[in-house]
C-alpha cells in the first residue's frame, strides 16, 4: 500500500485559482502516478489492489506501466 | 539530481482558493520532502547539492533526515 516514486524537481509547482476546475477545486496528485502532474489524473486508481505492507515500483512511475515489488533499497554504504 | 520518496496516499490532496497565500500562489511540494505536503516548506533547498546522474533516498523522506546514494532498487522478481 505504498510505492517509491523517483523526483526530480527541486522546487515547488506554483498554482493560483487559475487551476481550479469547475467546482473551485485543485486535486494535487498524491499518489504520485499522475501523467499531469501535479494534478490529480485519476491515475491513483492503479494503486487501489496495493497489498499491506508491500512497496511497489511502478515501470516510468506511470499507471500502465508494469509494477514490481521491492525488496530492498540498495545503497553503496553497506 | 533525483529521489525516491516513498508515497503511501492512494488519492488526490484537494485545495482551493482558501489554500493561496499572501501573494494569491499555491507552492505545492514537487522535491517529495516536504513535511507540510502537499504544500512547499521549503525543503527542497536539502536538494541543492545533489549530483548529476545519481539517485538519493532521504531518511523518512525528511530534509533534515541523512540521504545515501541509491546503488539499486532489487525486487522479487530478478
Amino acid at each position: 500500500m505504498a510505492r517509491e516514486v523517483t523526483h526530480e524537481e527541486r522546487g515547488p509547482a506554483i498554482l493560483d485559482e487559475s487551476d481550479t476546475g469547475d467546482d473551485g477545486k485543485i486535486y494535487v496528485c498524491q499518489c504520485g502516478l499522475s501523467d499531469s502532474k501535479p494534478l490529480c489524473d485519476g491515475s491513483h486508481n492503479a494503486t487501489a489492489d496495493e497489498a499491506d505492507g508491500v512497496v511497489y515500483k511502478y515501470a516510468n512511475d506511470d499507471a500502465d506501466g508494469e509494477r514490481r515489488e521491492i525488496d530492498e533499497i540498495a545503497s553503496e554504504d553497506r
